[in-house]
């Protein structure tokens, strides 16, 4: 077999269905966020970004970054070693006691991403406990879905933020086998956000453990960034929430937090936790400087949500269609994967605002979107410039507007 | 069902088993690698680490920490996004250049460390190549068995390090079939070293590719730390050469580096590739300094040769016996699971070394040891009072020596 000719008509395959991705190469400047310098061969050029994760700007706080610094001189570069030959830090116990108190569990667990904290988590629990089903949201991320997959566990997937048709699914199963819940607070490509509490009744019926994502909450939601959950007053009812340090906190990892049976449990099982080289001991500083300042300060919160409020505003008077939601997260909707692709090209190109667009196999075909992630750090100008680009191109390209 | 009674009882067993780990925590000194402090609760003590996957130290060293530091003060403490979704950062870009220069490959494609680079990729290969095969050497990391185990392509194990019986493993599969060979150069935790030119010229008889994981020799092995197969001469040879940047190259991360063709088709198809938040461009930046460095130095690798040497001559003249490798791992053999973690214990407390035991399941009952990794920075006094302790442990304990 010639395996490179099979790899390059695959990857044509892709490029004749336009799902070929290019990415985009970033520079961005700390201190000057949203700004990033673009690097396209030869040529760079000056770009505002709108679609970045890193929600709150925390990624050049200098608070973060001093802990880094701080760290890294202090400890060096990496960790050394897995967890448990050589590689645990004392900054990785701080952090983990940190992720505990922010989401008022007995303990936590750190991974090296929210993806492995998913994977490894739902992968072990799903293959360790006996004769256990996983309930699954049917809009789950990705890395929910591959440690299910991983566990062979039984999988029961239960529509979209669907309370009864969770019910329904649960009473078919026998009572007496272990149940876990798998679900997310604010879903990334909708921004919608799940029932948590009438979840949790329906778990308590049934007895089932429940598994909440708060990957993009954290830091956003709650008094002190510890989510949705943290804000509705739900956090206990919840068996393990599990989230990421490199969305609102602005650096990278991920975590679980849960009673300390669980996440002793999982840190002794579980192979993606144990046989991996631990987080360098500034990632753990610095998201711990940032989970600290966020659970003092509103301030950011408090910003952002005037951003997301304003830009909404903008686009409902010129009838630029996004889909609502209660979250930060602002989906236009452009509903063709040529068109927007097109649309972002010629914004990154010709006005200089980079948004990724977002087509099919992320989100449904026919739900093409440009997914806009406004931050505290967009100012009256960028707002102006982003809402004329948009209002001109959806013009040029003849697409609907939605009257208010 | 009470879900922590279970985790609690499950935990107790592997206490009763001796196989509960507890995890030292630890602060490492930068600028005095080997030395760290210990924190035990209240009380902190001063301890020189003898068992660190920082097998150079370049984890301290002044041009990774300082590429670190102007990496956070350019772009920032995270990537803030995947790959595709405005987290790709011109220092992941460097960082795939020098790495694919480092393996003589058209390419390379980073992941957020070497477990998931490897489960990624066996993982994508083995579900997508049509009917496809994995021959797995029967001693590979826990990262390529769950690759391979998730990807749900056949799997034929064969007898480690044996290339007849790879051979003949190879010969009884239908020769249409797409074939891999995933194994790995330096064994870790016996520190051999695997026949690379006899399996790939059994892998070029039977048509199949090659995944050579190099995580124990990337910066240690080569002219320029490409690893054992660069030491070879066989880079070309090799499907895929896969590495950590989390041990000898002191940060954290992953790669692959193959043709451009594979790396796109990886890049395009690997959930574990797209769906997780970028790596940090300060550990990019690291990274590719470190790198560098190796490329240019033989110097650490020299001194840690001579450490090595030295190390296992004086326990030669004393009888202490160490498994015998090509390697710079050196496995000094206990043989009893208690008696193995009571030295470990009685050397962190009494003598300020610190050494994690290895037991069942990381290795087979009965081959119970401490796993040495000298490092250029161990002093010859460091030396002296590691045989010294190991000695007096020895016949307190009644071990066997082994005559020369
Ligand atoms: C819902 C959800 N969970 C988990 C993850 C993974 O987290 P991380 O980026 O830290 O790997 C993501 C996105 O990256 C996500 O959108
Ligand atoms: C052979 C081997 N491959 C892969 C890995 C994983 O690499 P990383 O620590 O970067 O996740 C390890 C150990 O950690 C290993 O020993």
């Amino acid at each position: 077999m010639d395996f490179d000719a099979f790899f390059e008509q695959e990857l044509e395959r892709l490029r004749n269905d336009g799902n070929y991705r290019i990415f985009a190469d970033l520079e961005r400047h700390a201190g000057a966020f949203p700004r990033a310098t673009r690097y396209d061969g030869e040529n760079t050029q000056h770009v505002t970004v709108w679609c970045s994760n890193d929600y709150l700007g925390m990624g050049q706080n200098e608070t973060v970054r001093a802990a880094m610094h701080e760290a890294i001189e202090k400890c060096g570069t990496g960790a050394g070693g897995t967890r448990n030959i050589s590689g645990t830090n004392h900054y990785h116990i701080l952090l983990e006691r940190e992720l505990a108190d922010l989401h008022n569990k007995e303990a936590a667990l750190i991974f090296t991403s929210g993806y492995v904290s998913n994977w490894a988590t739902l992968g072990t629990l799903g293959a360790r406990l006996p004769n256990c089903v996983i309930l699954s949201d049917s809009l789950n991320h990705a890395s929910m879905i591959e440690g299910i997959r991983h566990s062979r566990a039984d999988k029961v997937i239960w529509n979209h933020n669907d309370v009864q048709d969770l019910d329904r699914k649960l009473s078919l199963i026998d009572p007496s086998r272990p149940k876990l819940i798998a679900f997310e607070s604010v879903y990334s490509m909708d921004g919608d956000i799940a029932p948590i509490k009438e979840i949790c009744d329906v778990a308590d019926k049934h007895g089932a453990m429940t598994y909440l994502d708060e990957v993009h909450a954290v830091g956003l939601y709650g008094p002190r960034g510890g989510g949705v959950a943290e804000r509705e007053g739900l956090m206990d009812r919840l068996t393990i929430i599990e989230g990421t340090l490199g969305k609102a906190f602005g650096v990278m990892g991920g975590y679980i937090a849960a009673s300390a049976a669980l996440c002793d449990y999982v840190r002794s099982f579980s192979s993606g936790f144990i046989f991996t080289t631990a987080l360098p001991p500034a990632i753990a500083a610095g998201a711990t400087a940032s989970i600290r300042h966020l659970k003092d300060s509103n301030e950011e919160r408090m910003a952002q949500r005037d951003r997301v409020a304003t830009v909404r505003a903008r686009f409902d008077a010129l009838g630029i269609p996004h889909m609502p939601n209660p979250s930060h997260i602002i989906p236009v909707m452009v509903g063709d994967p040529t068109k927007c692709r097109w649309i972002s090209d010629v914004l990154l190109d010709t006005y200089g605002i980079y948004i990724q667009p977002i087509n099919y196999p992320t989100v449904p075909k026919g739900t093409e979107r440009l997914r806009i992630t406004p931050s505290p750090l967009h100012s009256d100008d960028d707002v102006d410039h982003l809402v004329r680009a948009i209002n001109d191109l959806w013009s040029q390209c003849a697409l609907a507007r939605q009257v208010a």
